[in-house]
């Protein structure tokens, strides 16, 4: 009508309209308080160290067209908000960001949050430089990037994390649990993705909480109380309670000067929620993870309602809520009862839904995986070189690449599950810190080649071959026939000495290697195949941006022998002929009709190809009186397409829709054969090729493989896998390794915590691999071993499987909101990625192939260095020292003991980290205590204090054991807990340091004074 | 291939990758440069008082679902943000929000603001209680809104804004320029929205800022430097420089050590930027809006980067960067030159593309806009009575409908482009503000009545009839024959004694009605239609939630007169028959076959209908010797549907597809006569009744059409129109009020200031309405005044045509989100919208308009307020008083002044504004200086001051002139400057006010503190 007097009824209700306005002061200082539901409202941001955009677009806040974030807005604006009130607190977990805003900040502010840190209302957790993923990533590299942040912590703050916090990782690994979690001195874990049965059961019987106990070896010293939360992954319990700016949680509107007032119904929603989740959580303690990805950025906003749900909750009285932490949660458990349900091995494979399983990931981006994988390495010996030369004050340094790997291992990074321009910016970081740290290990090699003032000047003349995987290294293909002299430098970062072939492309046969008595060795000449130069070329240019200018045309191939933490130098020089004692190779095709068997190898191992078939029949070893059936074969899956709205095939999940073998009935075979070693080359597809090594004096078959550009012209995404099928009568069960660490038993449509629902028997099959995977009987073994994180499985007894690449189609809806799809582009010449690797193979009697598995998982972790340096025909000028050991010449470790971390600190001491490679009863010879002497690791150099310390080296392992929560298993007395065996105190006088099976130790070594900066190359330095 | 040493060669080019990290320092203490491009960087948010989002909802930030936006949040942190650089600054405007925000703060964050205040850091700009819409308000309204919210930043800061900022209305208004603008003391005004083609011309010719000189009367005097923005409505000058969180802007990434560092980038092209607006803008100076609607919820995230750019770009130096405000740029503007080109009139309709004319918003939502009409004029009446009664210290007062009326002039409140649950909000609010003066009229009619101690507990028996207008009024129609009688107030708050009609619904016919002397007086019995009946039951309860419970029959009507500022008292009480003087009514229907033509009215004036067709056709005034032609008719424009991706027609947009005649060719008539007036009623349609008034006292026709629900069953929306059609031979010309105010030639499809491309024909030629449109030739004139803001034009010569009521279908895409189609609800049960409303006609000689558009205007505005009480029979102890004026009795204001404000303010000042009513030239007698003599206004009060002020109050007059700056047209030597005449001093002893055409005056006027607190009624007093 002609107005609008609507609601004049109500409004006659409205008894007092305009109340005195009054500044509100919210009653925020609330604890916990005893016999009531208590809400820990633990405020956080989960900030990804990149995944749709770069870590430095998230952190400066670019690029928001993509995803709206800026986590300098969130470190900002929490400053403020927690100044605003003292009750207030925050976590803060990932310190690549942390760090960077740091930088940024006033030493007023850095003031003010040293003051906030202090106090505890900023508690950092977890601490490391990123919430790394816990299927791609080596423990190696979960430890280096935990130790990185962690330090990082403990000298601006002087605090070490309490807790762990994996909230998002896809699936959470034993050595998470054990390693970076009890083994760093954390009190609990926490994290939010598991099996969606998994919850559903553990919800049903209040086992969310448990403790997990997840090395068998280790045992209770290990173990770690450990939270998986029961909704919505990290976020609020309810739609309702998101308070980001311009989120749509409604707000608590207390101010009944305005409409809209709805205490009574906030209140009671918050009740619901809180009273909803205790009906499932044991004690009187839940916990509300209020924040989600990249939130906070006007952190005001969320206290702002936070403290008001605190203030008009805790006046209700219904129940209890509080601004808390992680770690004032577990103490708050801890204080109720120490005694929660056991978990032991992993949380691995993890599906959100039916179709979703989270396997996919395990082998996404594999160039990238093994790019890390490699670094990973090169890391630890560049380390150990910046050690020997003493590290630098200015000038290059491992840092880069200690950032760029901690980076790298971040749970949307090495796990593939980035967008293509986020991979594309963790593998510049590599390269840069790469390139840094190649002028580290130049610059060290140098100065123990020619020990010397100004040695270091002399890196220039130190070349190395970052693409010597494509068949691409300079200083080896140079012409020599002028007379010059190519010296390769081969370093062994292991405690072992160490032979393994070199093989390095040549533009000539007419070859001789020397080694560093100058006596000729045995070298061996092959040629380089047509696809290896097609690949060179196009990857060069694509690399570097120009195509190489010359070819080679041979790789020339020897056997280097090194000593442990050493190099040895050969020389190669040109003669007039080829090499006298190696017989030039013989070629000769397999066309398929041909009737008798071919035999590889000349050693103890011999691979049997069908005369009939071209293909793998059988695995001889002479020694180990070995004779099996062994076949090998690629299929791809064909990823689902999810057109329809159903779960597709992605960066994340695997979801197959068939299994397509490739290749065909009869392969064509090619073989060459030499005195090191013989290849059988087969070309599956224009687009698979492969090579099959077999050394002489090696056990195993190594598979080199190129697989790509997977063609997609059919429209459908492929992931291609390649399986070794054996008649061993595995039962369904066969083993994976733990981040590279610890082996589980895997068994085929099976959980050990509840009855599994199979939806997906073959996604829901997959592991994750570091190291490898294995498959026994009661007679053998077969094992084979990887290069880089890789998916697996074994979906049929005696076969296992390793997917090697995939090329989808789809985005499979689980946020990257990209198909993984990669090409690599020259001009605008794109194809899709091919990717090159190997896998190593073997059979063994039953119980023999854990040492090859443990030493040479070493070998492939750490392969030889090489570095390059010409010399003038006949004149050692260019260096004195041809061959070296950093420690005691007579002295190696034990077959059972790895040197994980050498390093320098900024202080010149030094960071060493010794692991006993075998678990309990792993191997009948080498799963004992065993021990390393310090001092002959060390040399001549004077040690002068050892100083044992938690694994992430931010606390003593003393202090550490005694302040950490002693948490026990449900129904058992303390003596049924089983305690892993433990090295004892290292004497200062012998300095000698036990290993228990699976024990890492972690020591600050300090060296005196008197002696040279330089640590361990007395030998060297005067 | 196996890795992803992407980029390697761009890496390589990389100097120096690491620099050491800094804490960075802006330098932001830039002030004007001579001889640049001086870029002033005003931050600053707009904030709707109510839009997609009631007020409240914005405020607090709930219901982010619609939009996100929460003025709290930038409210916070923009004090936080200002605290953290001394030379950031930044404006705030809406003080609806401002008040909302300052009431929730503590004492400590209230001095601190004081400081930003009081330092400039943070300025107060335009300063209203909303930026009030130029198109729908009344300009009483507008002074209102703007003094509530300027009284509030003095008191509370003790500063007056210096700048118009209308950067939102769509268009904007002659009165707002000269009278909002440059009568309240502003420097310059600037403003978003003008017309497509305009801005295209004014950026051509350097004219985007000028010298407004809006008013014709009052010339040089009230004009105003004004600046209309050059693109972008109020925003950054390019997509580039938009700096929310989250926003999809480049950020200044200026840290070497990330990525994708792009200062100079970013640099060149906030350079290009200023350069291209440097382009079409005179002088070095020009202005970016940054910020828009509810921006800066974390203003750290804007200044971060403003700081940036303006270190960086004065390092670059090719432009200068500063923080600035309008009043600053400003003042920068005046120091290079105070000259600038003439704008006169005003700029609507606003047109943002060929077929967005925003003329539709002039008419969406009539009842809204009734209401706020409606109470506007009663806020008027009410501070007086507040007044005379004495100003509650606590209790019911007028300030909750100043403040809900201080909304509703919000630019999307009565402009009708808020949602529709917002618009209910605004209803709301103005019926709990109505509902509380309702309150003080009671007590201060109570006190008047009764003046006695206490006398304010006898106001709960007055009643009020809110609903009359829906023919619902329950003391009226109560059953006064047991005896009782009702005794009815009726107050004139005009300046002028005033005779009118009053209407009132009764349950019988045996009535009889006395003036204050006990004599009986003339009054008119009708029946009341079912038409009424019918929407008095349902409206009644939609808005009440429940039906009437008996039903009226019949329309008392008799003629009230009642001095200026006071009351008279009429007594109704039940007779034994129908009163005897008036003849009771006689009706007769008109079949449409009849011959004789109908003549209405017993007066000077009749109105005749064609005895043919039963339409009106001949308007004759025996008086002024009119004999003319008239004709009246309903159509309807059919709503562009826009559902092809083109422009609709919607709450902002009119854009028609077409119209349509409303009715048939000859038309049913129903005729009542009686002795005070006659009525004529048709029934157009069953969604159109139409009842034509004729008074025996009044030469002007009263229309009160009932519009609605208007039919949509075909899918298509209707704009309804009425046409009045003369044979005037208006040559293309009409006049239109500017806000109630000054009257603007219309030229139909022309500009004055640019050569009009015609695209809309009908909706390019609408303008806004607020007191009348009308239209003459050489002979007469042809007047239609309005209840209510209205959309109208003459789209034919000699044809006047109102925009009635909207009911449209699809949204207009200018921001609302939704259709404009009201609907009224009892249960399930909802219906379209009716829409009662009034239109008053009459033609006159040649120059003879003036007076009745002039002074029957104001009693439009201000109808004569009623109120009712019960009298026992024959006994007067309810009241003492039966008849009042509150001035002195013999005084009366000049015909051509009117009483704007009477308001007792909280320290017992007088708040008085006095309007000279007629602009020069207008009218031959009443266009000239006039006088009030304060002394009789205020009786026998004794007046001990009289300051004259800004028309906001907020500033002296003298000192406001005083400090303004002078602004000169180009072209023009200050002889040449036509400023307008101006009353002179007023006399401390004289006390009389002079005041010349168009001249408003506003005074605080002190009363002496011997007398009474009742400041006018000492007749009442004792």
């Amino acid at each position: 009508m002609a107005d609008f007097r609507v609601l004049v009824m109500l409004i006659l209700s409205v008894v007092s309209v305009c109340v005195e306005s009054k500044y509100m002061v919210y009653e925020t200082a609330r604890g916990v308080v005893k016999d009531k539901v208590n809400v820990h409202l633990v405020a956080h941001t989960h900030d990804d160290v990149g995944w749709l955009k770069t870590v430095d677009q998230y952190y400066v806040g670019s690029n928001n067209s993509i995803q709206g974030a800026c986590v300098r807005n969130v470190l900002d604006s929490v400053v403020q908000a927690l100044l605003a009130d003292k009750n207030r607190k925050f976590i803060y977990v990932e310190q690549a960001f942390f760090q960077r805003w740091w930088n940024d900040q006033s030493e007023k502010t850095q003031a003010i949050v040293k003051r906030l840190v202090s106090s505890g209302q900023l508690e950092m957790i977890n601490g490391g430089w990123c919430m790394h993923d816990e299927a791609a990533p080596h423990y190696i590299d979960m430890i280096d990037q935990t130790t990185y942040g962690h330090k990082f912590i403990k000298e601006q703050f002087n605090v070490t994390p309490r807790i762990g916090w994996q909230i998002d990782p896809f699936g959470h690994s034993a050595v998470q649990a054990y390693l970076l979690g009890a083994e760093v001195g954390f009190d609990s874990l926490f994290f939010g993705r598991i099996d969606y049965q998994d919850r559903a059961k553990r919800k049903a019987d209040k086992h969310l909480e448990v403790i997990w106990r997840a090395s068998k070896t280790l045992g209770s010293s290990s173990q770690i109380f450990a939270g998986a939360f029961p909704e919505n992954v990290y976020e609020p319990p309810t739609s309702e309670f998101y308070f980001e700016v311009n989120a749509d949680s409604p707000i608590v509107q207390d101010n009944v000067n305005l409409f809209d007032y709805n205490v009574e119904e906030r209140v009671n929603a918050f009740v619901a929620a809180a009273l909803s989740q205790a009906n499932f959580t044991r004690t009187n303690h839940v916990m509300w993870t209020m924040g989600t990805d990249f939130k906070y950025q006007y952190a005001e906003s969320w206290f702002r309602n936070m403290d008001k749900f605190i203030h008009y909750v805790n006046k209700d009285g219904r129940v209890n809520a509080l601004y808390s932490t992680p770690s004032i949660y577990t103490d708050a458990k801890y204080a109720e009862t120490n005694t929660w349900p056991l978990k032991e091995d992993d949380y691995f494979p993890y599906a959100s839904d039916i179709n979703a399983y989270w396997t996919g990931y395990f082998t996404s981006r594999p160039a990238l995986k093994g790019y890390v994988r490699m670094l990973s390495g090169y890391y630890l010996a560049a380390r150990q070189l910046e050690a020997m030369k003493g590290r630098n004050k200015s000038g290059p340094t491992t840092d880069y690449l200690a950032d760029a790997l901690g980076t790298a291992q971040h749970h949307d990074a090495v796990s593939g599950t980035s967008q293509q321009h986020v991979a594309n910016d963790y593998a510049k970081r590599l390269a840069i810190g790469h390139k840094e740290a190649e002028k580290v290990v130049a610059e060290s090699i140098a100065c123990m080649l020619s020990p010397k003032p100004g040695c270091a000047s002399l890196a220039t003349n130190i070349q190395q071959c970052p693409l010597l995987n494509i068949t691409n290294c300079p200083p080896t293909e140079a012409d020599l026939s002028s007379g010059k002299k190519l010296v390769v430098v081969v370093y062994n970062s292991l405690g072992w000495k160490r032979s393994d072939v070199i093989r390095l492309p040549v533009a000539s046969e007419n070859l001789a290697v020397y080694d560093s008595n100058e006596k000729e060795i045995e070298s061996q000449i092959f040629p380089i195949i047509n696809e290896s130069i097609s690949i060179r070329n196009y990857y060069t240019a694509a690399y570097t941006g120009k195509p190489p200018t010359s070819t080679p045309k041979y790789w020339l191939a020897f056997t280097a022998s090194v000593p442990p933490l050493g190099f040895s130098t050969y020389t190669i020089s040109s003669t007039k002929k080829p090499a006298s004692t190696p017989v030039k190779e013989e070629f000769y095709t397999h066309t398929g009709a041909q009737k008798d068997d071919i035999e590889i190898g000349t050693g103890n191992l011999k691979l049997i190809y069908s005369g009939s078939d071209g293909k793998l029949s059988h695995y001889v070893n002479s020694r180990s009186a070995i004779d099996a059936s062994l076949k090998q074969s690629y299929s791809f899956y064909a990823g689902f397409d999810g057109t329809t709205g159903l779960q597709a095939s992605g960066a994340y999940i695997f979801r197959p829709n068939g299994t397509y073998p490739i290749g065909s009935q009869k392969q064509n075979v090619t073989v060459l054969r030499g005195p090191i070693y013989d290849e059988v080359h087969q070309k599956i597809k224009s687009w698979i090729y492969q090579i099959t090594r077999v050394y002489k004096n090696k056990e195993h078959a190594e598979v080199e493989f190129t697989v790509g550009p997977i063609p997609i012209g059919d429209g459908v995404g492929k992931e291609i896998a390649t399986k070794i099928s054996t008649t061993i009568k595995s039962n369904e069960t066969f083993y994976t390794d733990s981040n590279g660490r610890d082996f589980i038993e895997r068994i085929r449509d099976y959980r050990a915590d509840w009855d599994l629902e199979v939806n997906q028997p073959i996604a829901g099959n997959y592991y994750p691999i570091n190291l490898g995977i294995y498959l026994k009987d009661e007679k053998s073994e077969l094992s084979v071993l990887v290069d880089r994180s890789v998916g697996g499985s074994s979906i049929v007894d005696g076969e296992l499987e390793l997917m090697l690449h995939r090329r989808l189609l789809y985005d499979d809806g689980k946020g990257v909101a990209e198909a993984i799809n990669e090409t690599v582009c020259v001009g605008n010449d794109c194809r899709g990625l091919a990717v090159q690797g190997k896998y190593y193979l073997r059979m063994d009697p039953l119980g023999e192939g854990a040492k090859w598995r443990r030493s040479y998982g070493q070998e492939i972790y750490s392969p030889l260095l090489l570095a390059f340096t010409e010399q003038d025909e006949n004149k050692r000028t260019n260096f004195q020292v041809s061959k070296f050991s950093g420690m005691d010449s007579t002295y190696s470790l034990p077959d059972n003991v790895a040197l994980l971390t050498l390093q320098e600190l900024e202080d010149g001491k030094v960071l060493l980290r010794l692991a006993h490679l075998y678990e309990s009863g792993e191997d009948k010879d080498l799963s004992v205590m065993t021990s390393v002497e310090l001092k002959k690791l060390f040399a001549k150099r004077k040690i002068t204090n050892v100083s044992e310390m938690s694994l992430s080296a931010n606390q003593g392992r003393a202090e550490m054991e005694k302040k950490r929560l002693v948490w026990k298993v449900e129904g058992s007395k303390n003596d049924d807990e089983p305690a892993g065996q433990r090295g004892g105190p290292v004497d200062p006088q012998k300095l000698v340091v036990e290993l228990a099976p699976m024990e890492i130790r972690t020591f600050i070594v300090t060296v005196g004074k008197t002696l040279s900066r330089r640590l361990v190359s007395s030998d060297l330095s005067r």
